[in-house]
């Protein structure tokens, strides 16, 4: 019987979910919504009853899973989530709460630290040892993998690089810092300075849209003034985050998700040439590669069920 | 027969060795010129020749060594150096030139990771796993000790905390980027910045002195407003610094070393005050102390011993 290990991915909308095999390839994945208001346990269920399905819809069982990964959106310490505020969760004995309706053994990982670490195993790091990903959506998210396995700093308190600072006496960040990367890198934070910007430019193409996105202001970089200028703003703010990640901890590889990472090599060129040209060891070490993610969505269940791997 | 590890640090004026014993107590250091002139080989014959004086003191000899642990100004990947420019060393496979003259083993570092590792092994930050070392000096350098092991990325081309950036568009440094923490954490930096203040506080007592110390603005910071300045600007700073760090990596511990950090507490007390207040996970974990280092100039030859224990 072939062995399959579990990944769950617990967001705040949906739980993804998705068997593995030991090698790391997703045999069956499928979502549920996240019914937050049932809480932790009910949680938890429909977790498990979603496994139970996937499991039923490819002809095995129980039995064939050795144990379960999970990636949840909030701070994590061995088997207890220490808070999870977009599931309105506190501090919880997540081994403990998934004892009492399964055997199988947890581990279990914040959700963009799984996401990083399922890069780095079966996605755009594959076969690497080190690598930052820079997840930039709703917020600015990111996972450290140093030496092959997650980095999250002491007790797991660590790995927040959004709130890295990048303008210096900036913006008021929700975390009480100023000037924090996120305020300036987050998909959000984009689409506000859009909104900004147009009005210096009237007949931007930007105002013709229902509703601006990342995808749009890169896609129109080309022949927007207004998108050049945005474009050319968020890259050197992003270049300087990697800058920083590059100087201090010099990982092989640098990865771009999220929604704003779409944009491609629009992005992804730009912040290349800034790491070639002023990262510190340039002289003597090989470029750092930035590179766009390549699990997307799934990221997050590939890698926590590659906690296992 | 007690087994001896030495350790040798090898800096720009002077080496500095000392023989430990398996549990970290020195039994014996000294120092001699370091006279890079007679190129690596040369430099390494005195190192040695500097070791077997110590041996000879205490009574012992070669026999009771197990290992030559070595900490260099540069950058370090295993047992070659990458490049050294204050010693004026290329690349150079230290490993093999030391086997020529010596058949113990050699474990080499880069010379401020092996200071942050004789901190966390014996200094200030004993007990601890994790720890960022910050060396306040001529330049400013710092080690990074991440699981109980010098952590100081890809090939050893990490751990250059001076080259995060720390004023958005601040001043150009060596390194080519602009805002390095080095052009304004160094003591080097203190003081050119106390000389261009001195201009706005023609009483300032500074402008008495001869030469100008990051000592002595720390001293007068209470009395004299131009220290005071100084002295509020440099923290803020340094707190900056200090919690992109502790968001971003969460150490256990933040140890302060290098000539600032004669301050004491002057420099400690404000920058522990901005961590308590805006690090990110403050609501649930428990502050990062920020301590002085403990070795001081000896940090070097203990930690490349450390390499061995």
């Amino acid at each position: 019987m072939q062995r399959l290990y579990a990944g769950i991915d617990i967001g705040g909308t949906a739980i993804k979910a998705g068997l593995l095999t030991r090698s790391g390839a997703v045999l069956i994945s499928g979502q549920s919504p996240t019914r937050a208001k049932k809480g932790p346990h009910g949680v938890l269920e429909d977790a498990l009853g979603l496994i139970g399905r996937l499991l039923e819809s490819i002809g095995a069982d129980w039995q064939a899973v050795d144990g379960i990964g999970m990636g949840v959106p909030g701070m994590v310490d061995g088997t207890v989530v220490t808070e999870a505020t977009n599931l309105g969760w506190g501090r919880l004995e997540l081994g403990q709460a998934l004892a009492e309706l399964t055997p199988l053994p947890l581990r279990l990982a914040n959700d963009a630290d799984a996401a990083a670490l399922g890069e780095i195993r079966v996605g755009a790091a594959k076969g690497l040892r080190s690598a930052f990903l820079l997840t930039l959506g709703t917020g600015l998210g990111g996972g450290i993998i140093l030496d092959g396995h997650i980095y999250s700093g002491h007790r797991g308190f660590g790995g927040e690089i959004g709130h890295m600072s990048l303008v210096s006496g900036g913006r008021v960040c929700s975390c009480g810092r100023r000037g924090c990367a996120e305020q300036y890198l987050s998909a959000t934070a984009l689409v506000k300075e859009a909104k900004r910007a147009c009005r210096r430019y009237p007949d931007s193409t930007l105002l013709k849209l229902p509703s601006i996105s990342a995808k749009e202001i890169f896609d129109s970089s080309d022949s927007d003034s207004c998108c050049a200028e945005l474009v050319e703003q968020y890259t050197a703010r992003l270049s300087e985050l990697c800058l920083d990640i590059a100087n201090a901890f010099r990982p092989e590889a640098i990865l771009l998700g999220g929604g704003v990472a779409r944009a491609g090599e629009k992005l992804t060129a730009p912040v290349q040439q800034a790491l070639n040209r002023f990262s510190f060891a340039r002289a003597y070490a090989p470029p750092i590669p930035v590179l766009p993610a390549a699990l997307g969505n799934d990221a997050g269940f590939i890698g926590a069920a590659c906690l296992w791997l």
